[in-house]
């Protein structure tokens, strides 16, 4: 039987809550495909500040490095808003992601025939939505240096950022997202804002250049405020998009809110070797935590990613996220995604619910 | 009698058509309110290119900047898209926004409910919606320095550009955002992503700090990333929005769509003192160009917010309005917001119904 050692970090808010509902998911997976998991659990965000004072111990990551695969569940909260920058849960998952090399993030934004109403779109414009977009998850304008405080001529306070792209980390992204639209649609949309920026530009040359080797992708450019046009306008023309790193936060988001069901929805952020990052896109949600009513569902179908993705188990994966459509199809329902006529249940028995599923 | 000399930058494609159509609106509801204008045509973006060789000609900002205010139809097209950056269409608008300093754009997105139905969001969730996106346009990332290109330390193509804000620039267009959220709802609603961005810390750090100055404000702060799900999740929930260059391009074109009706929305860009620039945010769409097909009305709204903003002229802007409701009322449509039972009408007929309300 083959053996891989997990890294959970449960992190904030209802991380503890929806990471402990997906181990269990994992856990009983693998028994019935002969995996066996050996979890180890360890600190980050605002539970590492309150525990050791910093956001990403030097030991999470480590154990983190040594592990097949990484799981996460939320990091942040009002308690540590109002922290200086290093001391930010947030600042504690960018390390982690610039620690681990996860320079793709995939969030696949999908619009499930069950959950079709919980979408503010209209029936016909949300029906059969599936976009995966590819983000840059390691350079650009999150890390690019300089960055800091000054002071311009004026002698005034300033606050400034840069954006920065090398050839070969537009390279290794989009190569990424050639082979994803080769696995679905055939179709990949580049986001830039190439008419304006210089990095843009440069990432267009380089996607354009790349084409040539994937001659069976349908490429296209948009500009990224078209592009938040268009997912609004008609969701459905899209298949795989890929783009920069804040680009990328702001439409996956915007991506994911389509479906409007975000508690549903899970992420994999993988490097080219190395163990890869699996986290929901929702946040901690501290307003709900501990009390049972969070949806564990993007963190299960994160755990079906870290199989597919993180491990290249395509079976247990494809168990669990069927034992999630057949409880969503069995009428359960967490309180974000109910309807009347449904039956609504708290994190852990929906988790029940689907090990019974599998 | 009152007299003004407004500058007429028709551009490309459509723009050309509905320039038109929004000068005899002019012309009509400043002959019923005692006002003269004085018209003068200039070249600017591609048929500034073709005409002349460059995006911009002095002569045009110089005419802009001595008039009262700067009437623009669009810029842009297949045509120049493969141009370098200095011989770029939209470098000409940059151009233009920076020669004016019009640091300010005002960009409403309000559902009408005569067009309730364009949009792809539910009824419900589209009514009444009623946004004005204050976006900072002349600094951020669209203008920091250093920009470029390069090599990094591995001899590697780099492309780069600065995002940086002032305290005076920061300070200055949230004093505009507070302004106008006072004539309107009095909720502000700041957009930034101070959890990773030196440059947002302090925007919001300015912003709060002015906030005191706007005790009847109820000011709010949101990372850009979820204003991108919030506006689709609920967009009633917003007033006013103030935020950066590049996010407020990206919402502010999300927000528009939400309306289902681009073509029906205007927009102004004012600086302290000086001329204003008021334009649709539609683009050129080229292939419509000169078929007579295109829709006037966000042309014809764009010189509504000219009297309003740029001229102080609330009367004749109202009459204009006013028009345009009344022609929506009496059935009249464009194509791109035609339904049936409406009556199908072009550019030029749309304009000639507008000036029969007036
Ligand atoms: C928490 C924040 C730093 C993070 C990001 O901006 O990347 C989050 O929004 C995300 O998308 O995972
Ligand atoms: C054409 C382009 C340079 C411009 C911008 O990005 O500002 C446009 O998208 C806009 O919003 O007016």
């Amino acid at each position: 039987s083959r053996g891989y050692s997990i890294t959970l970090l449960p992190g904030d808010g209802i991380g503890p809550e929806v990471v402990s509902v997906a181990k269990d998911a994992l856990a009983l997976a693998g028994s019935y495909e002969g995996i066996e998991f050996r979890f180890r659990e360890m600190m980050v965000g605002g539970a590492a500040l309150d525990g050791v004072g910093i956001p990403l111990p030097e030991e999470t990551l480590e154990v983190a490095k040594q592990s097949d695969a990484v799981l996460l569940g939320a990091i942040g909260g009002y308690k540590w808003d109002a922290n200086e920058k290093h001391l930010k849960p947030e600042t504690g998952l960018l390390q982690l992601r610039a620690g681990l090399g996860v320079f793709a993030n995939l969030r696949p934004a999908t619009v499930l025939p069950q959950l079709i109403d919980s979408s503010t779109l209209k029936r016909e414009v949300a029906e059969g939505v599936d976009i995966m977009v590819v983000r840059e998850l390691t350079g650009g304008i999150y890390f690019g240096k300089p960055r800091g405080f000054g002071h311009n001529e004026r002698g005034e306070d300033i606050g400034f950022n840069t954006e920065v792209y090398s050839a070969s980390e537009i390279d290794r992204i989009a190569r990424v997202a050639f082979e994803v639209a080769r696995k679905r649609q055939g179709k990949l949309c580049s986001v830039d804002k190439a008419n304006v920026l210089e990095a843009s530009m440069l990432w267009r040359r380089r996607v354009t250049a790349l084409a040539t080797e994937f001659p069976d992708i349908q490429l296209s450019h948009m500009y990224v405020d078209n592009a938040a046009m268009q997912l609004v306008r008609d969701p459905k023309q899209f298949d795989t998009i890929v783009t920069n790193n804040i680009f990328g936060d702001i439409l996956s988001d915007e991506a994911s809110m389509l479906t409007g069901s975000i508690g549903m929805l899970p992420s994999a952020s993988v490097s080219e070797s190395g163990p890869g990052l699996f986290e929901p896109i929702h946040g901690s949600a501290p307003d709900i935590a501990g009390q049972d009513k969070a949806n564990p569902l993007a963190t299960v179908l994160s755990a079906a990613m870290l199989l597919r993705y993180g491990l290249g188990e395509e079976n247990a994966a494809k168990r669990i996220e069927n034992a999630v459509i057949e409880t969503l199809d069995r009428g359960f329902r967490t309180g974000d995604i109910f309807s009347t006529g449904m039956t609504l249940v708290g994190c852990r028995r929906m988790g029940e619910e689907v090990l019974k599923c599998m």
